[in-house]
């Protein structure tokens, strides 16, 4: 039974498992600029946000359901709930709310979700142990930069075959964070990324089913658990990730290294993090963010004769269902979403609630959208303008939308959306103290004053 | 950004998730022969043996420090200790012991570990919720045929590409057998198959480490954790093992999609079980078994000069290492393989202690193994031959080693493999009551007087 048995193997990689072991060991704290670690605040913030808002969704019912039968200790808050679990499975469900609204921050470079597997893992086990906020930024910080830098080493071909990037590069970012706030040294630390490199967690067939956001869930609890089993000795292969059968090559054809090892502690890929003010797929947001515009220009819905569209084909493809029937739906149509954008003004988990997508005022707006395809413009762009019953005609061109990295939200907007997330789960004075406990997190002596402010 | 974002897709899998979900739910209970019924307690005992002998092995001991962090409900029993933990780390903890020794059974069409996954999810549940030994054993038979048949659907590309299949198919027969017991319908069998989807479990890269038998204690733990979520409505992709970007497109670029639904409920996967004489990978077992009977024959260490061995090239790839430093890696070396079998007539779990590994007389021989590459000798087969001091030279040729479906161990083999496993750790006398509580399991009103036993 002569075979093939190795696929497409490079037998010349560099030990990057040691590398990122050494650098998430080692990395000096708070080794980075001002804006970097200002970023590590905005991601935490926008994560939790976006955990607390779904706290109640019907997923994370079902899976903490799952959860209790283990019977398990209260070692750790699930955020925006009453209810404390161990912390490896806060961590999971954490993971899980933080990306159930679709609403989770994202390293546009390979379309990962870094937060939802690496925040959830460090704040389930910072809060057990009784960490710091800074040693928590720190693990932060350099968990991410693992799982961005490992994606950038093998998006997109990994993505393309299948694989949800976010959960099969998370589980690393997940289990470096975590050994560096169990304070494992190098040796252990790899042990730890060894480990975890056996378990990737996501397939993109999940997409539209409550697998989708176990992948960061399942991701962070594997990550945790694989600190925890190296911190007590376990052995994993020291080059599980580069191998010629390590996690790499065995999940991708490409491998390019030097995106491990270029400017390794120099620039860190949280810098790159972005935030989605729209609750809904990335290429409806510059269309949503044209009608926003032309609303704030004083244009109310009763004005509107038609509104000219005008888009990439991809935009079309993707989210170019007319008459959404449901608030799932609604966030595949552009033309829900520039209507959203004109009438409420944002376009938040809110503004896809099935009596939204459905109500009377909505659908006739949505109905006066024309939309026509054209490729000279960017699929990051948007054409819109608003034909009003006096004749006049109100244009906007959207570049780059609101939450891309040239029109980064600005704090004031991230205090927006979490306050849009949080005030129904916790009330709106809560969600405050919240708000600024994750803006002073770098000085919190412990993370516990934190995380007892996101239980209602 | 053209690219390719599919890779080989087929559009035309019949749909397998519901297949195997229907089959599951609905098989009736002991619906197969008494020869599968037989081969189901064959595997639970040498699967419990495994398990109990490994009990205190280090890997048992820092993954269970690591579970020991979360406070675990004292749910259900570790095999072979007095510690009992939650029902999901049991499994994952009896996984790992149950393949520590790599002593454990194999399905030798797929090189699939069984039991490890399966039998390990199972009995912490089937302990947890007090289910009887008849209930346990349709969960196994059933869960390890979803495993081994999608385990033939993919291998052997899967496996060559660098998976472990024991972890990466033995996550859906643990949810199989899980959503079994615990009475789920074929919907919810369904997401619990297709939650499992998304958690493959290992690398080859890490054999030799102890994240190897990780593994099938990974794939257990979310095999059961992915059944519960089912039975709490937690949601997966209905098609998420064969649509274009499930499960087995994206690990295997080989679908035979007819190896699920060819004699499904008429042929049991279960039968082509078979049982490890030595406690190592099974490739080894051919060259091992040539010098035992080269022992047999009357020859001595002292007379050789040199073994000749020809063997496939993927027992070299496989089991190539040339100077184990330990008993691990001594598992992974053919030449250790074949001086213990001509020193010590066997190759159990002592013969690859690190003492034996490494001590002189046992160094020397293997350093006289000139290991050379033949393939068309078949991977099950060796070819060997002793070249002794006086010129002689004795040939043995092994087609199929003891424990091949074709030399199957018997049972009294068997009980003789479970006591050198069992009696260090629980005593004689208990071992044989354990024994004979496996044989009768199918009479078994609870199996927690089972479990009752194999502490000690």
């Amino acid at each position: 039974m002569a075979r093939n048995t190795q696929v497409a193997a490079d037998h010349n990689a560099p030990p990057i498992t040691r590398v990122l072991a050494e650098f998430v060991a080692n990395h000096p704290s708070r080794g980075w600029s001002d804006a970097v670690d200002h970023e590590a605040h905005r991601t935490f913030l926008n994560w939790l946000g976006c955990a607390v808002g779904a706290a109640k969704h019907e997923a994370v019912e079902a899976a903490l359901a799952a959860v209790q039968e283990l019977q398990p200790a209260p070692q750790a808050t699930l955020l925006g709930r009453t209810d404390k679990v161990d912390m490896a499975s806060a961590a999971m469900l954490n993971g899980i709310s933080s990306h159930t609204f679709d609403f989770d921050d994202t390293h546009l470079k390979t379309i990962i979700h870094p937060a939802g597997p690496v925040a959830s893992a460090l704040l389930a086990l910072a809060e057990h142990t009784g960490a710091s906020g800074r040693e928590l930024l720190d693990a932060l910080v350099l968990g991410i930069d693992v799982a961005c830098r490992l994606g950038n080493t093998v998006y997109p071909d990994h993505y393309d075959r299948g694989w949800h990037i976010t959960g099969t590069t998370g589980m690393f970012g997940a289990a470096a964070g975590c050994a560096r706030l169990l304070g494992l040294d190098a040796e252990r630390t790899q042990m730890a990324l060894g480990i975890a490199a056996s378990q990737p967690v996501g397939l993109r067939e999940q997409f539209g089913t409550m697998t989708k956001p176990f992948h960061p869930g399942g991701a962070a609890r594997a990550g945790l658990m694989s600190a925890l089993m190296a911190k007590h000795g376990y052995t994993a292969s020291p080059k599980a990730i580069e191998a010629p059968r390590g996690w790499a090559q065995v999940v991708s054809t490409k491998h390019a290294w030097n995106e491990v090892t270029d400017e390794l502690g120099e620039r860190f890929e949280i810098s790159f993090n972005s935030y989605k003010p729209f609750a809904c797929g990335i290429v409806i947001h510059p269309s949503i963010d044209a009608c926003v515009q032309l609303r704030e220009r004083g244009i109310a819905p009763g004005q509107v004769e038609r509104i000219e569209l005008k888009v990439h084909s991809l935009v079309l493809e993707l989210t170019g269902k007319k008459e959404p029937a449901d608030g799932l739906q609604g966030k595949f149509s552009v033309y829900h979403g520039c209507a959203a954008g004109l009438i409420f003004g944002r376009a938040a988990e809110e503004e896809f609630a099935d009596d939204i997508v459905t109500r009377a005022d909505v659908v006739a707006l949505r109905r006066k959208v024309i939309a026509t395809v054209d490729d000279s413009i960017d699929e990051a762009s948007a054409d819109v303008t608003a034909v009003l019953a006096d004749g006049r005609r109100e244009h906007v061109f959207v570049e780059h939308a609101i939450g891309s990295m040239q029109r980064p939200m600005s704090n004031a907007d991230l205090e927006r959306k979490f306050h849009g997330l949080s005030d129904a789960i916790l009330g709106a004075s809560r969600s405050e103290e919240l708000l600024k406990a994750c803006w002073s997190l770098g000085e919190a002596p412990d993370v516990r004053s934190l995380t007892a402010l996101a239980q209602p």
